[in-house]
């Protein structure tokens, strides 16, 4: 089973390959260029480095959202586009959910904070817990589900759970001295090779999606879309134009 | 500070750039390309996808062994080569720690495995403490430096320890067999993207020394020199012969 992953949800630009558990390519850069300037030539670079010929790839996985407007849509239509041309399935990965894969076997809970503006956050709940039907013998489980909240309500719902936090992703740096505020529970922050999206994540955590559900996990190009979580700024100021015009008539 | 890092130690050809904490590129490849082929177009490739100006960098990271011995003498040329061009120092990182490294903030011991050959494993055992000092909260701490010994040596070790373990590394689908005979205390093994040797952990490493110690992690391009942990089967060999041939003399 070949995979080939994208990320394109915040800031960092990646591409991986992973071939039955083996990561054989991981590619990502965070730098001042758009996605749409630098991932195909990244996609491509590591195609000719690996002479790579995608007809042996088996699924695209990609990092669905949330995440950038402009990201997820220029990650999603090179996603559906690859696997169109290669008429191959599309595995859908959270992004929160990638972002915490990064920290393995850690016993604090995981919390991934990405900058949503407007002072909210995309984020989520994590842990790796002890489970005996894994060959690891570690499970990595969802204990909430990536959402859009303030930072206050997850500092809120973290700290009534009594445990130790680990914060990590792009949210991290513009909410550093509110969580010092808030914060009642003892917490942490992942180190830089470990704290921002990552294709290598993406694939390794589709590859997991595989073993436990098969095809189940799969999409095709066609039905993929990513998940926003809220309306773009200008839909969100569009439909609400509409009720205040909707109000007026009333 | 912008850390250039280069890891050839083992089965992983990989460049990263990290600029003050922040990861900006990070590629790796674990392919049938041999080092000497793949290491160079890499970090061209890196250097032109940031359209980074070399003179820039501050230092070069470099994962400084054990490992292959020509991987190793590939890193070693190419760090030293580049140091002495660009006229900065080179950071060495032991291998075996910046593949620990890997793993944030997990309540097990830390044990990589690489696969040395003759029924021996380069390997040491790594912990993340909750320490003050640190603003993360948590300190990487080497619980035995990297060395070179067989792999029931280390099951023991870890297994008086009383300790669960997380194993990762080259070493691991070797020594897995083994493991499951020799270790008495609970164990698993980190996921794909995680489980071996990265440039981006190698760079992350090197600025970690650098913000505890200053210039004093640093060698000139003159000084640095790989560290094997034991001589190449080439020298080994004549070095038996030589005292072979002193013990029939006498």
């Amino acid at each position: 089973m070949k995979i080939l992953a994208i990320e394109a949800s915040g800031p960092v630009a990646g591409c991986a390959v992973l071939e039955d558990g083996l990561l054989i390519a991981d590619y990502n850069v965070q730098y001042k260029k758009k996605h749409a300037q630098s991932l195909v030539p990244m996609m491509d670079e590591v195609k000719q480095m690996l002479e790579l010929d995608l007809q042996t790839v088996d699924a695209i996985a990609i990092a669905k959202g949330p995440g950038s407007f402009t990201g997820l849509r220029i990650g999603a239509a090179t996603a559906k586009g690859a696997a169109l041309a290669m008429d191959r399935p599309i595995i859908p990965v959270p992004t929160v959910d990638s972002i915490a894969y990064n920290l393995y076997g850690t016993d604090s809970l995981i919390c991934p904070l990405m900058d949503a503006r407007r002072q909210q956050v995309y984020t989520g709940i994590y842990e790796w817990s002890p489970c005996h039907d894994s060959e690891d013998g570690r499970c990595f489980r969802t204990v909430r589900p990536q959402c859009v909240i303030s930072i206050s309500e997850i500092a809120q719902d973290l700290n009534a759970r009594g445990r130790s936090v680990v914060f990590l992703g792009d949210g991290v740096p513009v909410s550093r001295d509110a969580l010092k505020d808030l914060m009642t529970v003892p917490y942490s922050f992942a180190p830089a090779h470990l704290d921002r999206q990552r294709a290598a994540a993406v694939a390794a955590l589709a590859w997991s999606y595989y073993q436990e559900e098969g095809q189940a996990c799969m999409v095709s190009a066609d039905d993929f879309r990513p998940e926003y979580l809220r309306l773009a700024q200008a839909e969100q100021e569009h439909s609400e134009r509409r009720s205040f015009s909707l109000l007026l008539e009333k």
